[in-house]
């Protein structure tokens, strides 16, 4: 019962197979080979613009890449404190970036509203050389709360973005999964809404190893190719990342995956409202769950062999306080997770322990 | 009246003696003379204890090459959101460190406490390598917020650090102040009370330029030399630091700044007390005011010579809400400041405007 | 006809087998999986010892890692000027140590020597902290000009580094090819010879892109999985680099496959014989050729669809002038590489042009 | 007879003078203080052209700030071999520009040549992004051996860097020297001839601590600012550093400093002469002699009193081999030199030992 992550399967039949056919012939190295162009036109044709793209093999390089392509050193990436390059990134923004700052924003929702950015712009110095500039505005689509953000949303936070000489970033690791939620377009919910950059993860979502940084407004591509090979990301053959793209993207592979893990979720949160004593932190939008959970049932699950992370305690809603019988925890459902899973982990739940 | 900032002034006469007589004769370079040796013996005196210490011109460099030899690059830095290296060094800590991360501890207080440290890192998670790693905990004395820490306060928050296998570092751009308001000696607000690390300022009361890394855990002190010159803080006639450091230090000088600059704020403090709508945020405790005020007589004030600043909103404790016609200010006392700035200053509050 | 370097092929049959059979079931993320595991139990028995090993898919992440491992940012990396840390990985290897220097040690012959590193020390400035400090030599094995090291050459230049305080890292990019020419085992060529860190390459000789840091001396370890996290070089399915490291080492895979590279570098270079004009610069010793070779021909050669790159000027020796007539040019067999690629070759080559 | 350096004395009197009368009264901080406004007035009076300056008070601090504004991290900065920034600050290059190369330029002479840059630009890769790409050309002025660049030979470096992309930098820490030299005018040897940035060095020449660096291409300037302030060489007393610039430049002083300090130079130069065994090994230009001298005589001189250092093997001309019964030693004379302190060297050196 495999639900702490969706990184703990190995990659869809359908990317495999686009790496078994890719396996053949020989081709030039360091992205300049057919997959990799192929993968490209792919990706524009799926985003409907003449992006550029970037393949790297894991999500904090193709976030700390995106970032370093946005801010100066001397510059802030603001973002939602529980976002992920704030917590589980290690200093990887840091490192890609020459030293900028993250700075979380103080937000009361596990969504950064506009509001929340005006309100923090407005009361922070922005004493010039002294106050560290605002640079980026980075957010997370789906959230580290498992919430989507709606194209108005986005469209909200890249007006307050411009409007403050900020570019916006949008941590794709689970984009699959927040586009397959909403049943809108990718171009809609990316630079239709104003994004500079996205980086769109597919390790997560039937991949091994391939996320791909969209770049929208060229002029803020100066250096990520030299960043890329400077920082060890320019694999030299980079077919591997080429062809996962390829099927993974292939007749809308991508979406039914992420369709899937989404339903997978939903259906998971159903059977646990019969559970006694679980309860959920926010509504189910993607494919993760965040649960209240009796801490006795947690660890009589984990050691009947379910897998789930107890998730920190400074994600929790303000004012919603963890008893110490409670286990704030979250679950993952992935392209993989069947039902049969699912119903071992509800029969689990249920059961009385003897 | 200029209550701009304690670094609106030359040095003090007897700190420009001493530079005076250090302009004869040649030397060594690069600190390897013998003003420096002998304001090194100085600090150990005042200090009572046996530690390293390392000149530079500024309080950013100090804290930077403070903070870089107390934490990894892939560690955090974890301090009050209001704290200077966090607001007011733009993205110095992340740059001296190699890419560290300035961690702002969310406190309604206006100092950092041992409970909300302990309250964060319980919180926060700790997950390897994935989260940014606890590595030092850094506090201002006197704080961005006019306030000192008590010799408990500081070795409650060690504790705390040391329990955690964080290291303890001061900031102490004000520190004279904080030892002449609290009456304690050096030795009793620094490594007495756990401090690994004091960065001691001399820049704002009576130098021109001089501070002093001070390092009390001589196991931390590896690579210090070496960072200093890599940053190009290693100046090549070091008299110039030494000397200063030696006229401010002897008898007592650096102290009796201090007092007369505290002394002044309290004074002014008080005169404020007849000026109607002013108000204190915090109480004075070493030489600054944070005041609301009327923002129409802030303005008169500005314009009629009167030097200060309007400080940051988001520094404002919570709850407490600005109105639009007021204020949040902040003015500062330094060695020079005299009664005339003051009454100069409260006559023209006071006066009915025509 | 591929010869324009060893990474332009997929990866090996067993290799691709192996990640077939890795696709499947669940497992934990980043690098807690049972193939990692595995492959690093294999690799500690290839190499008859307790080493640790780190997983990352880019040989540059590779060196980079074990250097910043290495050298604090106040020192040097020694090395050949040809060196693929100096030539070809843009300034990686300043980004992952936090900004050391690398220094090229002027060298007439196409290795390093314990004499030239010897020399160079002799005459450079020592003075502290002043001149960039000694931290590590670094040679690659082959070299950037197809030699090999013998066991003794390492271990000269391993006793020089340390009688230097310096650590000795190998970039192995192609140890393999090494292993094969030598008939040593690699644990002679390695830290049985006073390597410290060796960057082991198997995406050149058979894998799609997985690189092991191979660290012998455990003291050198600290940071190294906190460097890999924040260089975004965690791949979150660490499957996809154990389970193709295991296929690799299987059955001694790793070294038919370096020795098959080996003998068609080999036998090309013997069937260039033939060839009027065309003269070996140094003896073919592992799996890559450098030639001189008529222009004319060259580029005949290229447009008949043969692929080479022509060579940095820089590389050739002191006093071999290239003539206005001769290309440089560097040929490279790999595992891949078949009779019928260097009959074609060399089919070309000596046919008179219609 | 202290020939050890130029950092070895205190200031000028008139530049003390100076500092004396910046002591009074009260002024913005961090740079917007009115001496530094005409410090920076007085530069473009004296550079006859409308530069930017920014002040900071070390030549390491200079360089750094000056390449990072220069290069990208993906670049190589080209210099000669025995150039300051590659030999005496440390890694500071590549910590300021966020790890971009130093490249040493092999060059049989002693200055670089548009002749040997060319030659290397020609030898070297350019493979885009795997090979460091030229970013900028740095000189020393005087050079490290105490000879300086014509105009017409800054000019002909300035035309290779053009046609190559590059910027040029010079690091004039002992640019007075090098004007008084020639007798040219400061615009002639620094922006006319192809300048895009200079390092003024005043510290070496009658200053404690300052040192400017003239942008004299605008569109260069973006961050320095903010570089300035996150390395921390931004001094919250500005006036320190643009008292000395105003007292430094004020009726041409500095160069009448400078001339005084090259013309003991050459005095000194004269009297060795006469001292048998010892020989220069470049002519002496500004204010720095490089001597063969024999050991033992060194040895006595040091043991005498007279300071100055052994110098680096590592600059000798190529072919030129030092006995061991030499020694190869660098004397500096500055504006503090005497005669007194000349004859008094010259005395004992032509004495015979007892």
């Amino acid at each position: 019962m495999p639900f702490g992550s969706d990184n703990q399967t190995g990659c869809s039949p359908q990317v495999l197979q686009a790496l078994i056919e890719a396996n053949v012939g020989h081709s030039h190295g360091y992205g300049q080979d057919d997959w990799t162009a192929r993968a490209v036109a792919a990706l524009r044709d799926v985003f409907e613009t003449d992006l550029e793209a970037y393949f790297v093999a894991t999500g904090t390089a193709a976030n700390g890449l995106a970032l370093a392509s946005l801010v100066q050193p001397w510059q802030q990436v603001l973002c939602h404190a529980q976002s992920h390059i704030a917590t589980d990134e290690s200093t990887a923004p840091e490192g890609f970036t020459g030293g900028a700052r993250v700075q979380a924003i103080a937000c009361d929702e596990p969504k950064l509203t506009a509001h929340a950015l005006r309100t923090h712009l407005a009361r922070a110095g922005r004493d010039h050389p002294h106050n560290p500039q605002p640079g980026a505005v980075s957010i997370a689509q789906a959230t580290e709360s498992g919430l989507v953000y709606s194209p108005d949303e986005v469209a909200a936070l890249a007006e307050c973005a411009r409007a403050n000489a900020m570019a916006l970033h949008m941590d794709g690791a689970r984009f699959a999964n927040a586009v397959a939620a909403q049943g809108c377009s990718p171009a809609q919910l990316s630079w239709r809404a104003g994004v500079d950059i996205l980086t769109l993860g597919a390790s997560k979502n039937g991949c091994w190893a391939a996320e791909a940084i969209l770049v929208f407004r060229k002029e803020r591509v100066a250096g990520l190719e030299h960043r890329r090979k400077r920082s060890g990301h320019l694999l030299a053959k980079g077919r591997l990342l080429g062809a996962q793209m390829l099927g993974w993207l292939r007749d809308g592979h991508w979406l039914e995956l992420a369709r899937h893990a989404n339903r997978q979720a939903t259906q998971l949160a159903r059977r646990l409202d019969e559970v006694p004593g679980v309860s959920l932190v926010w509504p189910v939008q993607a494919n993760e769950l965040f649960l209240l959970m009796p801490r006795a049932l947690a660890l009589r699950l984990q050691a009947g062999g379910a897998e789930f992370y107890e998730w920190y305690a400074s994600a929790l809603p303000a004012g919603l306080n963890l008893r110490a019988d409670q286990m704030f925890v979250r679950l993952v459902c992935s392209f993989a997770t069947t039902d049969e899973q699912i119903e071992a982990f509800i029969g689990q739940a249920v059961q009385r322990p003897a």
